[in-house]
Formats: structure tokens, sequence, C-alpha cells
């Protein structure tokens, strides 16, 4: 791939993005939040959610997929749960508002649960967990997404990208797990398709269920909805386990789709103007365990006891998660962030067609 | 593998089981609780679990290695959590034990949230997640064991097999999903070293960090802890998402060794006549987010969807999760269990040991 990238200063990245925000009509504190949401995974090193994704939002937003004057509401709501129904709400307001709710209940009552029907694409589960993270907390937090993946045995797309996320104190990094319960992402399959790569073994099938290692045949069944699709973690078939990786992928939404009443990954994004995207958050208060000091400093314990274990032939380190994003972002969050050439063009464009400045 | 079965009455095998642990020094109403976890799996068709155990239950119970007359303390305590300190106990009674308080404070509260340290083996997962799910919750069970999974990049086991199971009520099978957060598990790697088949690749390292397709030394490492294990659920490195498994497996430690103070699998199994073994329980009365029975139905019909849903090329039958399970339950409870005649025979030295019949 013959990718350009120019360093651009985080504060200019920051500040056109809550202006192009706010002139979709969002308000001053909302373009605020869903900038923070979006420049978090450019400044982790995440650069497939960051102001790569602006282009997507911008067609979402115009189209009326999101709608930028959505209230959410509560449906169902007890001292450790609640249920929200997002009214087409943009993901990251509906994402950091529903784990604001979870982390007040955690610090109230121990734990708090909520799960959102009805929502959009809400940018990295990290951020949302790291919230939580952030007040001493355990956070989890899970979305469904269009289905991309395949089950065990099966050739039709019928869960999401469906990613789990946790994070938990720890010094001197949070442990921040964020995963796709897919073999990979579909950014993954798009880059194998852009270097005209063939895919490894077990990764996809064709629209007709047999195995594929064409990306681009891969991509556009799934563009199309044609069949055919991502493996589960683990692969295709049982072999490396891809059974466990498609029971994740439903886990995923029981938590987000069926305990809120929404859609399942396979009924997301079938209608127009509607995805019913559905996140699920929780906050634990790990004090209802034990004494908070102890318990933190045997986690940070345990997670350097594994960075500092043998490594296999040919490695230098073991890394624990969360630890790369907090080390890039260190590095960038008073600086800079290399942005794509094809992304800063992206970028321009949306700016003309809502008559804004590009001064970047 | 040339491995001969004989079909044994469940009736006979339960009430074998029954008085074998009576005759260790359990109560009959502990012994009936081991038993029935352990049969479970032989009936659910997870024999690696079910009475091809005995032989390892003997050897650690007369080694005091489990403690038969160990009574369980809640150590903390919260409206909706607690930490038990096990004292060494059966890991089938610690278990049960502390799922059913974790359905008790769910009953009352909503939710309730269980750790258990200083445990022993408690066999399969998927028993206490469905104690849960019998009581129309949802169940989450997760248990540390000794390390045999070696991080990302590492070449030394840190990690356990680290199960992670839910249940959740669905018609006509609940949905249960029990996986190690390993590729495979190490029954699996002991049945291609009986059968002298090469392991596939990724899946495993020698102690010296590279990569082995030799089971009897990756098996015989991992008994003498010269280094080397099984890869995370994943595989080595990161191209199929072993760093996903490596980051479920560490999250299991973090809820059941952790937020216990108990110990983290790499100090498992470490000292002489103690395991040290950590669980983690949860029940949710998903009550709390919405209308029981409209939730449920949302959920058997998606995974009616999945059932339903094209299958791959060559492949006839989609399952979820349980559903084997339940089939072979239904088969075998009031009829009979394929007991392997190795089993078998250890079964009967066990029984001579004792000064017990052996009626089988």
């Amino acid at each position: 791939m013959d990718v350009q990238y120019r360093q651009i200063d985080t504060s200019k990245l920051r500040s056109f993005c809550e202006l192009l925000f706010c002139s979709y009509g969002f308000s001053r504190s909302e373009s605020e939040i869903i900038t923070d949401v979006l420049l978090r995974a450019d400044l982790y090193g995440i650069s497939s959610h960051g102001v790569h994704r602006l282009v997507r939002y911008h067609d979402e937003i115009t189209s009326g997929q999101v709608d930028v004057h959505a209230k959410t509401q509560i449906v169902h709501e007890t001292e450790i749960s609640a249920c929200i129904e997002a009214n087409k709400a943009m993901g990251q307001l509906a994402g950091a508002d529903a784990m604001k709710l979870a982390i007040q209940k955690a610090k109230k009552s121990g734990c708090g649960m909520v799960t959102v029907r009805n929502s959009n694409h809400y940018g990295i589960a990290g951020y949302y967990t790291n919230m939580a993270a952030d007040e001493d907390l355990l956070g989890i937090c899970m979305t469904n997404t269009e289905a991309i993946c395949v089950p065990t045995f099966g050739s039709q797309a019928m869960t999401g990208t469906n990613a789990i996320a946790l994070a938990f104190p720890a010094e001197p990094f949070t442990f921040s797990f964020d995963a796709s319960t897919t073999v990979v992402p579909r950014g993954t399959i798009e880059v194998f398709k852009k270097n005209e790569n063939p895919l490894p073994e077990n990764w996809a099938l064709d629209a007709d269920g047999k195995p594929c290692a064409d990306a681009s045949i891969v991509i556009s069944n799934i563009i199309a909805k044609a069949g055919g699709g991502i493996a589960p973690l683990g692969g295709l078939g049982t072999l490396h386990g891809g059974h466990k990786g498609y029971g994740l992928g439903i886990i995923v939404d029981l938590f987000s789709a069926i305990i809120s009443g929404g859609l399942t990954s396979n009924h997301v994004n079938r209608q127009p103007g509607h995805t019913g995207i559905c996140h699920y958050f929780m906050a634990i208060d790990y004090g209802i365990f034990g004494e908070k000091q102890t318990i933190k400093n045997n986690m940070s314990k345990f997670l350097q006891e594994l960075r500092d274990s043998k490594k296999a032939e040919g490695q230098t380190r073991i890394y624990t998660h969360g630890e790369k994003e907090a080390e890039t972002m260190i590095a960038r969050v008073n600086g800079q962030i290399p942005v794509n050439e094809k992304t800063l063009e992206e970028m321009r464009v949306i700016a003309d067609k809502l008559g804004m400045g590009f001064a970047i």
C-alpha cells in the first residue's frame, strides 16, 4: 500500500472536528464528546476508528440515519440497571451518556448495567470502558454491528464485528482489552484487498459457502449482503476453536440487542435510514469484593509478571492490553497525529460541502 | 486411538460415585452434589470432565490437596456481591454454594457476583451457569487453572485453561456457552499425543519458545513446568487474533483470582498439597432490563435464525451452544452412559483401595 501520511497538530484536528459536528447541528458540548471519542482512536493509534471515519459519519448524519436532534429515553430502570431507547442518536452520545449512567449506578450501588437499543456506530468500545477505569471502576462495553461474521458451519453473515471491551485500573497502564469476536475486523480484510494479498486460510467464505482467499469478493459480498463473510475468532470450522468466537459473538448480541429489545446483528442496517445498532455498558465498583488498593496492586503485579515472562523465539517484548495505546497516546496528545492524505482530502471535501474553512 | 467403551446405567454410576465420595468423608448431601456435577459432564457428552476424572479427584482428596472437612467463609459481602475463602474445599462444593449465593442475590437485588479463592478443580463451568438458567436467570462462570497457556510473544505458560461459561434461558434449548480461552484445552493435546498425530500449526511452543508440533513434548513440559505451552484462542502470534484469547485469559484471572485476593494461574499448583484455584460466579435477573418473556422469546428467535441460516459447503447443520449437550442429556439421563474401559478399571482400583464393592 502506498499511503502517504501527514503529521497534523492534535489541537487543530480537535478544533476542526468540533466545528464540523457543530455545523451538523450538534450542540457545542455534544460536538466535544463526539470529537473526543473519535480522536481518542487516533491518539491510541487505532486509525481505522478515528478521523478516517468522518466521511462515514458525514453520510450517516446527512442521510438521516443519525438523528442530530435525537433525545435518548430510559425505558426501564432499577438501582443497578437501565434500558435506553436511543432514538437514532449519534452512537458516541448515546454511548457516553449510557456509560455515565452505569458509572453513577456503580458508585451508588456497586454495579451499573445499561443496555442501549436503536443507536448508531459509537467508535472505539475502549473509550467507554476507560471512562469507568478513570473513575477507578471496572468497565465493560459491547456493541453489535451489521452482520459480517458467519456462524460455525454457516455461510451467511449473521453476527457483527461484535467487539467486547473491558478496562481495569492498573499501574503503570490501565488494562484495556478491546477486541472484535471475529477472526479479524472488516478493516483488516479491506487492507488485504487494497494490497491484493490473498487472505490466510480459515478467514472467510464466499457467497456459496466455500473458503475464499479473495478479499475483494468477501468485501463486496458483505456490502451487497450477498452471502458469505468473515470467520469468527478461532476461524472457520471447529479445529481452532471457531465455535468459541461464534458463541462470543452471540453473547454480544444477547447483552446489547436481546436484553434491550433491539435488533440483533442480522437485522441491523437492513432498512434505509436506520441502522438499529445496540450497545451494552457495565461498571463495577470492585471495592464490593475487597480492599481496592490491594486488588489494584495485585492486578498491576500480575500484568507485570506477564510482561516479564520468558519471550518466544525471535520476540523481545510481551505486551499487556492497553499498553501500546497508552504509549501512543502519551506521544500524541500534546503533539501530532499522522493522518492519511486520502483522509485529509475527504475532510476537505466535507468542509467544502458544509461551507466551512479547512485550515489544516 | 483404540478405546473400548461400555454402556453403564446412569443410575448405577450415580450410586457408585455417591458412595465413593461418602467414603472419603463427605456427607451424603455433599456427595450428591459432587456426583451431580461430575455426572452432568458425562450426560452432556463431555467425557473429559466426568467419571474419567475420578482418579484425579481420588489423588487430590487422599493427598490432602482437597480438604474433605473444609468450611468455606464469606470474607466480604454486599447486597450484590461476595468474596469467599474456600479453604481448600472440593471445587464442586465451593462452586455450587457460590452460585447458589449469586442466584439468591440476583433474585433479591437483580444481580449477584461471587468470587472464590483457594478452591480446587470444580468440573464443568456449564453446570453452574445452568443452575442460574434453571432459575430463569442469566448465569456466568469462570475459573482459572494451573498455567498451560503462553502469552502472545511469550514462551512460558502464564494463564490457565481459563474457561468462560454463560447460560441464558431459551426455547427449545438453553443457550449454554462453555469454552476455554486457549486454542484447545489440554485434553485435546493429550488426544493428539495418544494418537501420535502432529499438532496443527500455531497451537503450541516447546520449552525454548519455538513452535512445536510434538504433543508429547508439550504435555511433558507443562507437567514439569519446564516452559512452553499451548497458544491462546486465536493461536500463536497476532495474525489470527491470539492476542484476543490471551486477553480473555487475563480477564478470567481478573474475575476469579485478582478480585478474590487469590492466586493467579501462574501461581496455581506451585505448592505441594495446595492448588489455590479461583472461580467467579454471576447471576443476573434479566428482568431488570425489561419484560422477561419478551426477552426470552427474542433470544429463542435469534438462536433459531442462526440454526436456520444458510449452511457452508458440505455442512448440513448449524448448532447453537448447549444444543448438542441438551440432546445428549435427554438420551442418557434415564438410560446409559458410555464409559471408557480404562476409566472403569481405574474406578475398580479406587473402589478396592477404599474397600468398597464395585458392582458395575
